[in-house]
């Protein structure tokens, strides 16, 4: 290849992954900002969240365009190649993310029209937990560090722990006085997306591994699932 | 391009496609496995469905090594592109069809810990009007057919209607008797879980009408969202 087309491929190259860091960061936001949004019951910040999900759709289809362009143009393969696929795949994971924070805020607004729930706490303390994991696995990529993303990869499960103790946490709110179970349902939702956006991460995680080192880290790892966590049959 | 190369590229699409439609007949029989195994309250169906979603991930990883293959020797444009990205796209959509039906079969496991609740009926009719949208558009997918895709698309909303009375079936349930709070948000999950099943029709739908007519569907029709299905604040 001429100098100058090697320069501009690697270019190419660099500009795709600052697209995935700048869209990793608009999806930061959205999910800090619906956290923030359910916490302080602020219905304003919840449909500013969900207005704002068509700038991370379009930062997807912008990192899928710039994907596709440089597999057709450019033939990548080995580390570039890695390159090219991770990008494309964690656009789609952050879109998703973005997707779930959407979810959150839109729930937010109907549970505003409740009275409040005692339940803050246990939905802050998960969110920040999974904002952690979803900042860590971004500084991750951008700083390609392997280590780094396995240690993301192996706190899904204390997502997981979370989410379980606010399942039965919720559950014993709707039996405990049936008025709050309309508000209790949408926040089950809300927790389930915090717990998908940890899966998420997860994902993410797995691709900087394979970015950094060309390998897959083993996908079925021991995963507490939510369906063991309804109370035995029987129970009131 | 000699002649015995351009007629290995066109079997190589042409391979692509029917793996495409094979995890899709995979994808089909987990979902509807998983609804005769929720409404039959059959645990070791609901085994079988779980234990066979590791052929789906793999259906999906071929057909993403195909794709990527085919994308770095074979360089192809236009229709040919269109038909490498679909089928790569479809298939993240089946994977998480899958997912989705692994799901609800584990859920499935743990509501027949808890005395039936008699809901079979919306259960089975809003799973069946899933199941012939995820057949629909699989056909609209072999046979090229984008006015079908258009009408599995624009049926989405229907899915959406079943979801909401659904969800407030069951809430009314919870609110009578605390002691189905239990398998009732387990429940909750899994009518979740088809409509979101109806969500990846509705984007293959949008992938077949883009293979066959190189135009993207537009991308926000109007979705009723469930959100809007809490019964007012302050209702028993």
């Amino acid at each position: 290849m001429p100098e100058h087309t090697v320069k501009a491929y690697s270019e190419e190259l660099e500009a795709l992954s600052s697209e995935v860091a700048r869209m990793g960061g608009i999806a930061e936001s959205a999910f800090s900002d619906s956290l923030a949004a359910v916490v302080r019951r602020d219905t304003r910040l919840a449909r500013e969240v969900v207005a704002r999900d068509e700038k991370i759709d379009e930062a997807q289809r912008e990192i899928e365009h710039r994907a596709i362009r440089l597999m057709a143009l450019r033939h990548p393969y080995a580390n570039d190649l890695r390159q090219v696929l991770s990008a494309w795949r964690i656009g789609i994971d952050l879109e998703r993310v973005g997707d779930l924070a959407k979810n959150i805020a839109k729930r937010t607004k109907v549970i505003n029209e409740f009275d409040p729930i005692d339940l803050t706490q246990s939905i802050e303390s998960m969110g920040k937990f999974a904002s952690i994991q979803l900042k860590a696995v971004l500084d991750a990529y951008s700083s390609r560090d392997a280590k780094a993303a396995v240690g993301v990869w192996s706190h899904d499960e204390d997502i997981d722990r979370h989410y379980n103790a606010l399942f039965r946490e919720l559950l014993t709110y709707m039996m405990e006085d049936p008025r709050t179970i309309g508000p209790c349902a949408h926040l089950l939702f809300v927790a389930k997306n915090i717990e998908r956006i940890g899966d998420h991460c997860t994902n993410i995680a797995e691709q900087v591994h394979y970015l950094v080192t060309g390998e897959e880290l083993i996908r079925d790892r021991p995963k507490r699932g939510d369906v063991a966590a309804a109370p035995p049959a029987g129970e009131p």
